[in-house]
């Protein structure tokens, strides 16, 4: 890369397609819209993760007001400590121990900038020479694009559809080896809409514990359950096995542009007290940004304050879009749908690209969609599953409507000639 | 650091001592003052770079409800694209061309959280192997901290306190060799309140040219000089040299905890434009969190309208304290202030500490200083010279005389008696 004149040859680690990530596919999937002078219609974005582009899930005006008064007290300007305020690492601590065995302390809690840092900073301080971390597929692949990074070495374990997209528990321990540091479970569990029981947990820390690995648990989508599934925190299990748990205000709230999460150490009986863990933790917050002071001050009131009512309407309005969603994927007879979502925000459906005249992939289908109907999935190789497609049910219901009519209608268009005679 | 039962091996590159950072040096002297029960004066910070925590600095109206605004319009809590929105991106390269001799344009903008990762962005895509980058010393220890973390090699060249703090140019093409792809520039510059007149870095693109290496301007105090030398943007010269401009609002607007900043590639004869290192920028970017999405909204509105009158009066306030401090270095022996400061909003004074009875170094300075009298100072080892302390004066004027009677009055009571008796 270097050229004639000036002396820039770049970092090998950062030759990454951003078509191939989350944002970088929503971007060109939205750009393809754009593009496309002769629509009039409104786009549909029925794969963005994002609530809060939303009217009806607009955050709760108590949480709102809180950031409002932070910043008008005209105090929280300032630089805090690194690893996060005091009074807001104290309320996330209080926040969940509400759904824990034991009690968690102030000092167990980093906050981070969204849930992103703090994978960013649990990845960074794993990765040592040689070392290897178990990830679910599908997954989040910030977690893979973290890893690579940070050359921390990942392999994957499935999530079964025909069993409700539980992990392959058998596969977990057949991948790990002496080098396997830890395992990372999503819960809810985006992109699938699972909701692990108590028993699966229980289960996964069971074989971590046997394997010697710490288990990472991504709870962004924490208490956003509608189905026959309770929430667990796996940390409910950390006295079996240490546990990190991530999470943010950002889908809960539907806030994800305040940027504000934790990460938090469940290790009640200090299996990880003489590791030097912390103190990587507490080196890697020295190098970042921390989040925003005037957030991280309103955190005790949002956490304490917030109303049932918000969380109830933002948990209606998600059953009915799930219900939605799975009742009409059998009017499309490319796409399937295995399991009904129980939880979180999307549901991952399968394509059967042989259906269909001239579209030869998951990606080649989002892109014709989005370029002929205006509406955003994203294809499931993003997260890891080739020629499936994940779909999010956090949307208004009309919207939702709309943009399955003109899947339907973009699927009918495309059919092979013998499909639709058989229908 | 494998354990008995849990294979964490830990990151090398996390074997920080977070008491050698800024921040981490910050918090510890903190706490030394907050251990003395007896102590009931209040404590002076006089070092931490961080002027929002006085009321005399409190950040224009007009900045906060631009914010207000922006949040209570619900419409702005979403995800953006991950090097920013344009409308923010558009108002920095508006508010940037202002002070140059040619438009930049949007797309050379990309918004950061704060300047900290700006500079973790740029180094990031610097560290190829072999490579090295020149840096000022004393200077910004996040530079260091971010090369070391990324491999990248860093060679110093000094500032000259008998030179007014200028820049050491033979230094610079001394140091620099075929692996060199750029220098770092901190202008107006922090530690030691210099501001670089127009020949002097006209003279740095110059020598960069001939090296072939970009030019990294960190300007995160912009504007905030109030001696005879005028702030002159480094990309003023840009012409003969790419520039990579570093900024945020944190210092002009008073406001470090809003985590906005912006990285901008000043290169108007375009000679990076096939190098790849826009790819790269945003490949970066796409692995890190974004700053808060109704903060970047508030932008235009912030750099267009913050009246004058903010800002002139922030400026006469730092240069009273800039004054008030130099006038008074003179009372004490042990100290000795080269040069008046003429921007930003630390000085760089040197210790003698061979005139004091039980004091080793600055370090051993500053802890028992805190200790004693709670006031706060930084280390000058700590910014890269050792027997040097940085002291910040944008604070009000009452403390900033009480915070020095009160070091005077240390100095009095550590003074070997000969000195003493000289006086």
């Amino acid at each position: 890369m270097e050229n004639g004149t000036w002396r820039f040859r770049g970092n090998d680690k950062l030759n990454i397609d951003t078509t191939d990530t989350i944002g970088g596919t929503l971007y060109w999937l939205r750009k393809t819209c754009a593009d496309n002078e002769d629509e009039i219609r409104p786009l549909i974005p029925l794969s963005n993760g994002d609530p809060a582009i939303f009217p009806c899930f607009r955050t709760s005006l108590i949480a709102e007001n809180a950031v409002v008064d932070a910043l008008q007290s005209a105090k929280l300007n300032t630089y805090c400590p690194f690893f996060g305020m005091l009074p807001a690492r104290r309320a996330v601590a209080e926040y969940l121990s509400k759904d824990l065995p034991y009690k968690i302390s102030d000092d167990d809690v980093y906050m981070t900038l969204g849930c992103t840092q703090a994978i960013e900073v649990i990845v960074t301080v794993l990765a040592s020479p040689g070392a290897n971390i178990l990830l679910p597929k599908p997954g989040f692949p910030t977690f893979e694009a973290r890893c690579a990074f940070s050359d921390l070495e990942y392999r994957h374990f499935d999530l079964l559809p025909e069993k409700g997209w539980e992990m392959d528990l058998d596969a977990i321990e057949a991948l790990a080896d002496e080098n396997t540091v830890a395992i990372v479970v999503i819960n809810p569990g985006a992109p699938c809409g699972v909701v692990f029981s108590y028993d699966h947990l229980k289960k996964v820390a069971e074989i971590a514990k046997k394997l010697g690995i710490i288990v990472i648990s991504d709870e962004v989508y924490e208490h956003i359950v509608f189905g026959d599934t309770p929430f667990v925190r796996m940390a409910t299990f950390s006295s079996i096995v240490p546990v990190f748990t991530l999470g943010s205000l950002s889908k809960r709230w539907a806030v994800p542009a305040w940027r504000m999460g934790w990460l938090v150490t469940c290790d009640p009986c200090g299996a990880l007290r003489d590791s030097g863990i912390r103190d990587q933790i507490m080196a890697c917050l020295s190098l970042y940004s921390d989040p925003v002071t005037f957030i991280q001050a309103a955190l005790p009131q949002i956490l304490h304050d917030t109303e049932e009512e918000y969380f109830a309407k933002c948990i209606n309005l998600m059953r009915q879009g799930a219900n939605i969603l799975y009742n009409r994927m059998n009017e499309i007879p490319c796409i399937a749908c295995p399991t009904k979502p129980e939880g979180a925000i999307f549901v991952m459906v399968r394509l059967d690209s042989s259906m269909l005249e001239d579209i030869d992939d998951d990606v080649d289908f989002c892109y014709k969609l989005a370029k002929e109907e205006s509406v955003i999935l994203m294809p499931g190789v993003v997260v890891g599953v080739k020629n499936w497609l994940r779909f999010c049910y956090a949307i208004e219901a009309p919207d939702l409507e709309d943009g399955i009519d003109r899947i339907k209608s973009f699927c009918q268009r495309h059919a092979k000639q013998t499909h639709i005679e058989e229908l």
